[in-house]
């Protein structure tokens, strides 16, 4: 980052007043009758109703449109274990986006809890309060224990957007690039460069949709993940193959697909080379990628690149999955986000890019064109229809496989946020 | 209440969409510049400033404007236990009027939480997220310690409003009826029928200010608090006094003070008659006063009452005070809300009583004129001055005291809230 953009985000963070947002009323609040209705002695009445019917929660208060996104800051972005409150900014950059993308309300929280058991409890004790909870930069290996416990004790969706969110939106770009690589999930080579929250969650995603686990190689800091190894964690142990691979430079020989989930420049030019023909190559590692797009195409002409950046073509971005997955499960009132829901939501979002581009979303780019192809295998974060869509999508799976409370909405095909707040 | 209120109550929860408050964006996010300063890589900059210097969430976030209300909706208004999820409507109503009327953000945070200690650890864990914490709802004598433990452990202020805002709203209506009836404080007799955490706090606040521990005789459901009692709590024996007197008859007797925080109805209008010369009569059992004012009037012309009621003179409301005691206590940075405060919150209720009443005020109410007197000793919640006034009162008290991390703000005093959001 430019000490010019640095100083911009500090700007954007402090000013018009501190932070990004702010509690607004939804209804009127002027005269002594509208107190006497918000407050003593009108407000008895909803809680006598709720204390009746747990249900009317959802008629009664703001529980069903609102997201809490929960960190510890054990993992934030890339900066490591700086405390929850260093972690603020995020979680609230998070409850933005989600408002922005869906119309969710959405509020950060930030526990400060040093054992997965003292967070977990703290979530679950406050999770009444919510419709669904987003969990964010919590570290490996707990948040594994975390989020399959929260999962167990909530009876509203727990998702770990670093984990799923990632997965769903590589899944998608994945499944297009194959496409027009002319080659399929079943049959492919992966190479899977980093073995933390994402990467794991991006290959079991991949292997429910038909990759096959002896197919994937996933290296840690000490290489190849092989069935040789006796210092794997549980959720590494479930990728160790029966190989002689070890190295990057071993796994990467012959390989079709390359996904680093690592850190800057650590997929070589010359490793790039021996891959196989129409290599694909998801480079996630974030603001600085694997193997920098410029680097890889005068490297190869017949790749296909995705990075985590949106000054290049194909940006694999979590805000095309999590507003949406939420917005969908929350209108069918879906007990948990399941894999047929983020199985749904892939081939949605996958789908959306093989659709003609509206021209908003040309003009936002600085586009003439944009076209199914190798430079556009996903959609673009602000293209409008993704709410509809992917909302859609999920919100039928959760009702198909049993996890929804409510019907399809009235209200559904959504079309834009503006539409759904009116 | 009736039919159609409860029925106005409802649709009030229930329309134009559930709740009564959303979470909205404070900054632009439209293009792909305002969401890569928002959130990723442009937000990486205030989380490293606050892990350099915690401070710095003051200034980047929305932390040092943002208030939880937090209930375990252990004692829900006069309804009792009905649990966390049904207390999330009147959690919403206050932060309702923390915005209203002091611009302040203020999120609800329902606790679903057995034990006092898991109450506290759950809040402490989240309390970093906050500037403040308004606790509500918690039932005695539970609330004492969740109150003290939560003081302790956190660095922000903490304030059980059931009692303390209670306490200084009546403790201002009080100094000024005392005015009127031409009695001090440290001479009076007071009766208080009712020992729960409000009637606690009440007396408390009343002895700090002046009243005598041993001119005040406190009823529980038992009748009247002794030293020769066994039965009683550490938070009802401070009030124990040596007496013969045994019931609400026997202590009404030449009592100059009634403060019912009790129930409907049981102060009869025969123990009215026994009080002395111009009887104080604070009746604020909600929305059933322990006597109806009419009946209290007819009774004795003499008596000055108050009561929880809008549609009465006198209305003793915590909204007078709880939004701009932490309106104060916020912009000053203050590490807790002390005794010190609260008084100087009572002085600056009981003064703004003797001021001239804006013409807004008498509109509002429909009348013609209000005057320092038994049917006007304190102010009505749609004053617009309490903001300027309370909050001035408080954080210049916080400075006083040593308990504030910053001067005074260049803006004080406040004139109206949205002269504050401009």
């Amino acid at each position: 980052m430019s000490e010019q953009f640095k100083k911009a985000a500090l700007d954007y963070h402090e000013f018009p007043r501190p932070g990004k947002i702010s509690v607004e009323l939804t209804t009127p609040a002027e005269s002594a009758r509208d107190l006497a209705l918000a407050y003593s002695p009108g407000v008895a009445e909803p809680v006598r109703e709720i204390a009746k019917d747990p249900d009317n929660a959802y008629r009664y208060t703001a529980k069903g449109n609102l997201v809490a996104v929960i960190s510890n800051g054990s993992a934030i972005l890339g900066l490591g274990n700086l405390g929850p409150l260093a972690s603020k900014p995020v979680m609230e950059g998070k409850a933005l986006l989600f408002k922005r993308f869906a119309g969710i309300d959405s509020v950060d929280i930030e526990v400060d809890a040093e054992s997965p058991q003292a967070f977990i409890d703290t979530v679950a004790r406050i999770a009444e309060t919510f419709g669904g909870i987003n969990l964010e930069d919590i570290k490996a290996p707990e948040c594994f224990e975390i989020e399959r416990t929260l999962i167990e004790r909530c009876n509203i969706p727990v998702f770990h957007d670093d984990q799923h969110g990632t997965a769903i939106v590589t899944a998608a770009g994945m499944i297009n690039a194959l496409e027009i690589a002319g080659k399929k999930l079943d049959e492919v080579r992966i190479v899977c460069l980093g073995a933390g929250a994402a990467a794991s969650a991006c290959m079991k995603l991949l292997i429910n949709m038909g990759a096959k686990v002896e197919n994937i190689f996933m290296l840690d800091r000490k290489g190849v993940i092989h069935s040789g190894r006796d210092d794997l964690s549980p959720e590494k142990a479930v990728f160790a193959t029966e190989t002689d691979l070890r190295t990057l430079d071993d796994a990467i020989d012959g390989a079709d697909v390359f996904v680093g989930l690592s850190g800057p420049d650590l997929f070589k030019p010359e490793q790039l080379a021996k891959m196989a023909a129409t290599p694909i190559v998801f480079a996630c590692s974030n603001p600085d990628p694997e193997i920098h797009p410029e680097l890889a195409h005068a490297t190869r002409s017949d790749v296909i690149m995705a990075t985590g950046r949106s000054d290049f073509p194909n940006q694999v971005n979590n805000v095309l999955g999590f507003p949406f997955i939420f917005r969908g499960a929350l209108d069918v009132r879906a007990t948990e986000i399941n894999e047929a829901m983020k199985e749904a939501a892939v081939k949605a979002l996958a789908e959306l890019a093989k659709q003609e581009v509206p021209q908003e979303v040309l003009t936002a780019y600085e586009l003439d064109s944009l076209e199914f192809g190798p430079q556009y295998i996903i959609p673009k974060p602000t293209d409008n229809r993704l709410f509809g869509a992917v909302s859609m999508a999920v919100a039928q799976a959760a009702i198909d496989t049993g996890v929804a409370r409510l019907p399809l909405p009235a209200h559904y095909p959504l079309t834009t946020v503006a539409d759904l707040l009116k």
